[in-house]
C-alpha cells in the first residue's frame, strides 16, 4: 500500500534519483509522453531526468483539479499516482483546486439556470476531492504537498494582465488544438470565453512557479500553453507529464461514471474488491501497470490469479492490506446483486431433477432448507436469491435445467448453491 | 456657424424634431446607414425616426475616442458634427474617452518599448482632443454633454465578468468580421486579446446605456457587438449610425494625416482657408454634404465661388465668421511658400524686358520697388520672395522670360505682382 510507504523508503528513494545511475522507473511507468524529450535552447536540461538529477532544490510538480463535486475512480487515480511517486522520489506535490473557474461556472450552460457554485460549496468540493485521494497521495511527510487555489491569483486579475494573456496566443493556434480545430470545421460554435480556460491553467502554472505538470492525453495542448506564459513572464518552462486514459472495467471504453464501468475510490473494500476480480484478462496487464507499483514480470500466469492479485493489491491501496484480506474472504462466500464470480460456491447438480420444478423443492433438494415446508417460510420471509435477485413468488416454477444453468441459488446470508446441469 | 447657433434655434430644432410631421434631414444628412432600419421583434421602435419620436427623453448618444494624442482634422469631423446634430435636435451627446484602452497600449506591440501611457499622458491627450471639438461641439447648454472615461468601468472588471463577455460570441463571429477574415485568410497572425476590444467597446455601450452609437464605416461591426452586449445584459439595444469616409484634399484618398491630404482642425484661419479655397470640384459636393449645414441645392454655380464659399463656411466654424473672412481678404493678398493661387495679383509683363536680367533690374522695373539701389536693400533685407521662397543673392540673374512665366515676385506684405511673358 503506497500510502503506508515508510519515511525511510522514501528517503532512500530520494537517494536513489541523484545517484550516479538513477533508476526512473517510477518516472517512466505507465506514462503516454513526455515533453519536451529532446534538447533544444530553450531546454538546457535536456528532458526532465537531466532536469531532476542537475536541480538543488524539489521540483514543483504541478496538477489541477476542478472541484466540481466528482466521485474520483480508478481512471482518475493514475494521475495522482504519479504525483505520489514524484512524492517519493523527493519532490513537491502541488494539488492545485481551481476554485476560481468552479465558482464561475460556464455562462454559455444556458440549459438551467447557470450553475454558479458558492464560495462555500466548492470548498466542499475541494474538501471531498482531497478526502478522496488522502490514501494515494503523501499528506504527512513536511514539503511534499502543497494545496492550493487559483482564486487566490485570479480572483484580483485585472483587464490589464488578462488582455496581456491573451495576446501571448494567436487564434490560429487556438484553432489548431484538436478539440476546437474538429468544432470549428463542423461549425459548431466555439465560444471566445473558451480560449481563455487554457491561458488560465498556464497562467496558474506560472503563478505556481512549476517545473513539471501532470495531465491526461487531454491536457496536452493545455500543458503546452502553460509553458509559452512561463516563457512570457521570463520563467523556465515547465515539461509535461501525460498519461493515458484507463479503459473502464467494460475493457472497452475509457472509464466513466457515466458509462458505469467505473470502480469509486470510496467504494467499500467488497465491492471494490469485487469488482476489481472481475477485471477481463485483455485489461489486466495495464491495470497492474497503471494501477499498482508490482513489478510486471511477476504477475501470475494463471488468469484467476492474476485478478485476485489485482483486486487484493489496489484495495489494498485504498482500504489497507487487513480490509483487502477481509474482502477477497467475504467475496468468496457472499453472494449479492449480480455479483456472481466466487470460486468457492458449492455446486448443485441438477441432474435428479425433474423439470418442471417448484423453487420450494429445489432449495429442499439442494440442502439449503431442511424441508419444503422451511423452503416455503424462507420465500415467504423474503431470505431467498437467485443470481442475487430476491424470490418471493412461493409457486415460482422453473421449466428446464437449462434455465438454471450456473445460476446461484441462495438463502440467508451463508446457505448458497451454484446450479449445474 | 454651427457652434454660435442660439439657445433659440436649438430650442426650435427640438419642437420640430417632436412635431407631428418632423424634418429628419439633420439626421439623415451625409450619413453613410443607420442601423437596424427594419421593424423586427426586438426593435419595436422600427427605426430611428420612431425612437426619437416616442422618446419621452433626450437619447443618449455615444461617440468613442481614443485618447492617443491625435491631431484632429476633417475627416474625423464628420460624426463630431452628427453630434452636434443630435444635440442641437435636444438629445444628450456622450463623448467617451477611452482611457482604460490607451493607458494599457497594444501588448503584441514589440517594434519598441511598450508603449503603455501614464495616466497623467491619457488625461492630457483627452484634453487635447476636448479642446480640439469644443468649436463643433455644444458644451454649454445644460444636459447636452457628458464627456465620461471607460476606466470608470474597465479598471474594476473583473475575471468573471470578462468570461460572461467572452461567452457572448463564437470564434465564427468574430472571424466573420471583414478585418479578420482577411487576415485569417492570409494566416496573418490575429491575436487572441485583439477579439476583446470590440467587447470593450460594446461593454461600453451598456456602461452608458446608449441608445445611437456613431461610427466611421470601419466601425460598423463593433456597433453592433454593442447591440448584442446590450441585448445580452438586459437593455434595449442602440441604434448604429455609420458615417462615411472623408477624402482627402487630393480628391483620392481617405483624409489622413500620414498621407498629408488634411486640413487639421487647429489650423489657423488663413491656412485653412488657403487649403479649402482648393478644393478639387470633384469634392465640393461631398464636403458641402459632410462638413457644412449649407442647403445643397444653393451651391453656387461657378466652380470658384464654390471653392470660395465652402472655404468660407468651413474656416467660420472653427475660427467664426470674422476671422474667416478676414482669411478670405488676406488670401487674395498674401502671396507665402507654394501657395499661389489668388486671383487678385496684378500681372507684369515681361514682354520689355532683355534677358539676362537681375532680380534687382526686375523689382525696380515691376515698380515693387522705387529703385535698383532700393531694390538690393530689400533683397539683402531678406523681403523679396519668388513664389514664396525667399531670395537673398543680390546678383542673381534670370536667362529667360520662360523661366519667370506665371511665377509671382514679392516685396514685404504688400506688394507683389505675377510675371507674366
Amino acid at each position: 500500500m503506497a500510502a503506508d510507504q515508510s519515511p525511510q523508503a522514501q528517503s532512500l528513494n530520494t537517494q536513489l534519483s541523484k545517484s550516479a545511475s538513477p533508476s526512473f522507473t517510477w518516472l517512466h511507468r505507465g506514462i503516454s509522453e513526455i515533453f519536451p524529450n529532446q534538447p533544444d535552447s530553450e531546454s538546457p536540461d535536456e528532458n526532465l531526468e537531466q532536469r531532476i538529477l542537475k536541480s538543488d532544490r524539489p521540483l514543483r510538480i504541478k496538477f489541477g483539479i476542478d472541484p466540481t463535486g466528482t466521485e474520483i475512480h480508478l481512471g482518475h487515480s493514475l494521475v495522482i499516482r504519479k504525483l505520489r511517486a514524484f512524492q517519493d522520489a523527493g519532490h513537491q506535490a502541488i494539488l492545485l483546486i481551481g476554485d476560481f473557474t468552479a465558482r464561475i461556472g460556464d455562462p454559455t450552460d444556458k440549459s438551467e439556470v447557470r450553475k454558479q457554485l458558492t464560495a462555500e460549496q466548492v470548498m466542499q468540493n475541494a474538501q471531498t476531492y482531497v478526502d478522496q485521494v488522502r490514501p494515494i497521495l503523501d499528506f504527512d511527510t513536511p514539503g511534499r504537498l502543497e494545496i492550493r487555489y487559483n482564486s487566490e491569483w485570479l480572483s484580483g486579475i485585472d483587464l490589464s494582465k488578462i488582455l496581456e494573456l491573451l495576446a501571448t496566443m494567436t487564434v490560429g493556434q487556438m484553432l489548431a488544438k484538436e478539440n476546437f480545430a474538429d468544432r470549428y470545421k463542423k461549425e459548431t460554435p466555439i465560444y471566445l470565453h473558451e480560449f481563455f480556460y487554457p491561458l488560465m491553467q498556464g497562467y496558474d502554472s506560472v503563478a505556481l512557479e512549476a517545473d513539471v505538470e501532470l495531465g491526461g492525453t487531454d491536457q496536452k495542448f493545455n500543458l503546452a500553453v502553460g509553458r509559452d506564459l512561463q516563457r512570457h513572464f521570463g520563467q523556465r518552462p515547465q515539461f509535461g507529464l501525460v498519461l493515458p486514459l484507463l479503459l473502464g472495467t467494460d475493457g472497452t471504453q475509457k472509464m466513466s461514471k457515466s458509462l458505469g464501468n467505473y470502480i469509486g475510490l470510496q467504494e467499500d473494500a467488497l465491492t471494490m474488491y469485487s469488482k476489481l476480480e472481475k477485471t477481463p484478462d485483455s485489461l489486466i496487464k495495464s491495470y497492474f501497470e497503471l494501477l499498482t507499483d508490482l513489478p510486471l514480470d511477476q504477475m501470475p500466469e494463471n488468469p484467476r490469479d492474476r485478478q485476485k492479485l489485482l483486486a487484493l493489491e489496489i484495495t489494498s491501496q485504498y482500504h489497507g492490506g487487513e480490509a483487502a484480506e477481509a474482502a477477497q474472504k467475504a467475496a468468496l462466500i457472499l453472494i449479492q446483486g449480480n455479483t456472481v464470480s466466487s470460486d468457492a460456491v458449492p455446486e448443485f447438480s441438477l441432474e435428479g431433477i425433474q423439470f418442471p420444478v417448484k423453487l420450494f423443492y429445489l432449495l429442499s433438494a439442494a440442502k439449503l432448507c431442511n424441508s419444503s415446508s422451511e423452503a416455503r417460510r424462507q420465500i415467504q420471509g423474503g431470505a431467498v436469491r437467485l443470481e442475487g435477485d430476491r424470490i418471493q413468488n412461493v409457486d415460482l416454477t422453473f421449466e428446464s435445467a437449462a434455465d438454471l444453468q450456473g445460476k446461484v441459488l441462495q438463502v440467508g446470508k451463508n446457505k448458497f448453491a451454484r446450479l449445474v446441469q
